[in-house]
C-alpha cells in the first residue's frame, strides 16, 4: 500500500509528503520500494532521505539499483554515502560493482576507509574475514564499569552492535567479552576483567564462514569476535549477517543437491542465459552417466528381444534406486551441514542405512511380488522358445533385484556424501542426481543377473 | 578435550575439580558433555552446578538426557529448575516428555508458571506463539529514560532479552519499541514516548513461524513482538529461536524435497525403524507411479520386440527429464520459501523456464544428433523386416524427445510449486522424486510417439 501511496505522489510531484512518509518508514522497506522506482525518479526520491538514513537505506538496495543510483548521484553525495556505511557494507557494495563505478566510488572514499575496504576485499568470499565489520565497541581491561558506560555512549552512534562489548588487553589481546547486560546488573565501581567472561567464543579470519553460521546456532550468540592469527580482535561478525550467511549456505547445498551451480542472484533477477549455463553443465554430465546405463541395456539386448515384458520392470527399478538414494543422501548431507553428522560417525550411519535399506527393500520387495503374482501372473507371456517360466520366478528376479538396488542406493547415499567430506569435498555435490546416475547402471546389472539366474532361455 | 578430562575426573571421583571446571565452561558446552555421560553420574555431576547455571544447562541438554535427568531428581530440584526455565524452554521440554514425567514436573510449578504452561501448550506447533517468550521488558510510555533504566536493572535478570523494550499504553496495546543502544544515547530527562520508533514490526500469536524467520532476515531484528487479535502484547520471540526455526525449516524443506516425512530428532538420535517409517509411504507411492511408466513401456512391446536397440536411449530420457525438472523445481521451492518468489509471479517464471529450457534443450538435443551419428550409426541395426531407417531419422527421434521431455520437465518444475501453494499444500513436495515420476511417464510417450513418426516399420 504505502509503495503505491508514493508511486501516486511521485506522479503529482508532492515531495513534501514523500519527505514525511519516507521519515516514518523502516529503511528495509524504503529499499523495497526504490527497487521498484524507474531510474529517472531515483536520485530525487533518495535525496529526500535524512542524512543519516540515506546510507543505511542504501546498504539495504540491491546491486542494480545500488549501480543506477551511484551514477546518478553527485562525487559528493556518494562521498558521504560511502564513509556511512559500515565497512561490511562498503564492502559488499564493492565487490558487486562493475570496475568503473568502483574507481569513482574509491576516488570519492575517505583515505583511511578506502585502505580498509582494500584490506577487507583480500579475505577469501566464503571466509570469515569477507563478512566481518570493525565496527564493534572494544573496551580496556581494567578501566569501572561507569567508565565503560562511557565509552559506549561515546561509540554507540555508528557501531554495528554495542550490546556485546570485546576487553583487550595492553598487548591488545582479546581477553573477555562483557554484555551490555551484565554492565547494567553490575556496581558502577566494578572492574570490568572482573566482570568480564573470560571463556571467549572466537573464530580466525581465515574461518569458513558456514562454519560460523554454526557457532551462532550452538552458542546463541548476537556476535562473534573475530581474531588473527596472534589473537589480536580485528573484526566481529553480527548475528544478521549470520543469518543471511545460514540461509545462502541452505539455498547453495539445495541448489547443488539439484545439481544446480548455486546462483548469484535471486531467480527472477537471474538471465535467462545465466540460468541455462547454470543448470546445462551438470545436465550433460548426467546425460552421458545415463547414456553409460543406456549401453548396459544394449549389451543385453538379446534377452529383451526374447522376452519385451522385461523391460517395463526397469523404470521401476531405477526409478526407486534413486529415490532411496535420494532420501539417504540427503540426510546425511544437511547432517553434516548443520553439524549433526561427522566423517567418524560413517560406520554408525553404515549399519542404520544397511537395517534401513532391509525393511523397506522387504516391504516393497512383497508388494512387488503381489503385484506381479495378480497382474501379471499369465505364464504365456513368460515363453522364450521352447522354455516355460513360471510368473513366481519373474517375481523373484525382480523383487530381489529391487531390494539389492534399495540396499546398493541406501549405502551408496551414505557412503558418497562422507567420502566427499572426508576428500575436502563439498558434500551437497554428492546428493541425488548422481547417486541417480550410479545407481541406476548398477541396478540394471543386477536386474539382468538375477534374470539369468531365474529366468530360463534367455 | 575438556569432555575427556571430565570423564577422567569422573573416573577418579575428584569432584571439587569437576566443578570447578563447569564453573568455567560454556552451558551450552556443559550440555555437550552431560548427553555423553552415563545416566548413573548424570545426577550426581548436575548438582555440582552453580543453581543460577542448572535451568540454563538444562535447557540446552537434548530431550533424552532431560528426561533421565528428571527421573534422577528430588521433586525439590525439578521445581526449582522449572522455575528457573524461561518459559518457551520450560514449554518446549514439557511438550517432549511423556505423560508420567510431565505429571511430576507440573506437579513441582509454581501455580502461575502452570497457568502459563498449559496456555502455551495450547498454541499451534507451527504458530509464533508456539515459540513466544514472555519474559521481555515492557515500559510505560510516559515515563522518562533514567526511569526506563531503573525499571531494565530491576528485571533484567530474568529476561531472555532485554535490548529492546517494548512500550505500551494504558491500554495495555503495543505502541513502540525502544532499543538500549537508544536509551543509551537519549538524554536521562527524556521521555520514553518522545524516543520510541512507532512503526513497530509484529507478529500475531496465530502466525506461521516460518513467516517469521523471513521478517528477522528482512529487517534484521534481535527480537520480534507478538500480539494478540487486538494488539496487545503477548509475548516476544528472540532471535536465537527464530535462528532455530530458519534452520529447522530449512531442513525440514530439504527432507520434503527428498521423499522423505521430516524427522523429529537428528539422524543419529533416530531409529531404525522410525527412519524406515520415514521414508517407506514415499517410496511406494513412487513406486506406483514408476509401476504405471512401467505399463506405458508395455503397451510398446511390440516395437521394442522389433527393435531393442530403441530401449537404451528410455534411462537418457528418464534421467535428463527427471534432473530438468528438479533443477527447476528446486529453484522455485527454494525461492518461495525464503520470500524472494510469490504465486504471482508463475507468468514470469514459465516464460523463463521455457526459454530456459529451448536453450538446454537445443546444446543436448545436437550433443545427441552427434552422439548418435558416431556410435549408432551402423543402418543394419535399424532394420524392422524388409523397413530401411537411417542413423539421422533414428537420432531426430531420440533428440526431439529429449527436447520436449526437458520442456515438459522444466514447466512442470515451475508449475507444480506454485500450484501447491495456491493450493495452500507444502510445495516442497512438489520436488524433484513427483516431478521425475510424472515426466517419466511423459516422456515414453512423446518417445515412443516421435519413433512412430521417424521409424518405418514400427
Amino acid at each position: 500500500m504505502t509503495k503505491n501511496e508514493i508511486l501516486d505522489l511521485i506522479e503529482k510531484r508532492d515531495y513534501l509528503q514523500i519527505k514525511q512518509i519516507l521519515f516514518n518508514m523502516n529503511s528495509v522497506d524504503i529499499a523495497d520500494v526504490f527497487s521498484q522506482l524507474e531510474k529517472a525518479d531515483l536520485a530525487v526520491i533518495f535525496r529526500l532521505l535524512q542524512k543519516d538514513k540515506a546510507a543505511d537505506v542504501f546498504s539495504y538496495l540491491d546491486h542494480d539499483t545500488q549501480k543506477h543510483l551511484v551514477n546518478l548521484l553527485t562525487d559528493k553525495e556518494i562521498s558521504q554515502i560511502i564513509n556511512d556505511l559500515f565497512l561490511d557494507d562498503a564492502v559488499d557494495f564493492i565487490e558487486e560493482m562493475p570496475a568503473n563505478v568502483v574507481t569513482r566510488v574509491l576516488r570519492n572514499t575517505s583515505e583511511k576507509m578506502r585502505a580498509q575496504i582494500n584490506q577487507f576485499l583480500q579475505y577469501d568470499k566464503d571466509s570469515a574475514g569477507s563478512i566481518m565489520t570493525i565496527e564493534f565497541i572494544d573496551l580496556k581491561h581494567d578501566i569501572k564499569v561507569e567508565q565503560a558506560f562511557d565509552v559506549i555512549r561515546k561509540k554507540a552512534f555508528d557501531k554495528e552492535t554495542i550490546y556485546t562489548c570485546y576487553v583487550k588487553d595492553d598487548t591488545r589481546k582479546l581477553v573477555g567479552v562483557v554484555t551490555v547486560r551484565e554492565l547494567l546488573l553490575a556496581s558502577k565501581d566494578a572492574l570490568i576483567n572482573s566482570i568480564m567472561e573470560t571463556n571467549v567464543i572466537s573464530a580466525r579470519t581465515t574461518d569458513d564462514k558456514e562454519a560460523l553460521g554454526q557457532l551462532f546456532t550452538k552458542y546463541g550468540l548476537l556476535a562473534l569476535p573475530v581474531v588473527d592469527s596472534e589473537n589480536r580482535l580485528v573484526g566481529i561478525v553480527t548475528i544478521d549477517d549470520a543469518l543471511t550467511v545460514i540461509e545462502e549456505e541452505a539455498t547453495e547445498d539445495i541448489e547443488k543437491m539439484a545439481a544446480l551451480t548455486p546462483a548469484e542472484k535471486p531467480y527472477l533477477k537471474t538471465s535467462v542465459f545465466q540460468l541455462a549455463l547454470n543448470r546445462v553443465v551438470w545436465m550433460l554430465i548426467l546425460m552421458l552417466g545415463a547414456m553409460f546405463t543406456g549401453l548396459i541395456i544394449e549389451r543385453f539386448e538379446a534377452s529383451i528381444s526374447a522376452l519385451p515384458i522385461l523391460v517395463g520392470f526397469i523404470p521401476m527399478l531405477m526409478d526407486t534406486g534413486g529415490n532411496g538414494g535420494a532420501q539417504s543422501s540427503t540426510l546425511i548431507i544437511r547432517g553434516m551441514a548443520v553439524g549433526e553428522i561427522k566423517p567418524s560417525d560413517a560406520p554408525k550411519i553404515f549399519w542404520k542405512e544397511l537395517r534401513v535399506a532391509l525393511i523397506i527393500g522387504v516391504i516393497l520387495g512383497v508388494f512387488v511380488i503381489s503385484r506381479i503374482m495378480i497382474f501379471n501372473n499369465d505364464p504365456s507371456r513368460l515363453v522364450i522358445g521352447d522354455a516355460q517360466n513360471s510368473p513366481f520366478n519373474l517375481a523373484l528376479a525382480v523383487a530381489l533385484s529391487l531390494m539389492c538396488t534399495i540396499i546398493m542406493a541406501k549405502m551408496l547415499g551414505g557412503f558418497l556424501p562422507i567420502a566427499a567430506k572426508t576428500l575436502k569435498l563439498d558434500p551437497a555435490i554428492m546428493a541425488a542426481p548422481i547417486i541417480t546416475t550410479i545407481v541406476d547402471a548398477l541396478s540394471l546389472l543386477v536386474y539382468f543377473g538375477f534374470l539369468n539366474l531365474f529366468i530360463t532361455g534367455l
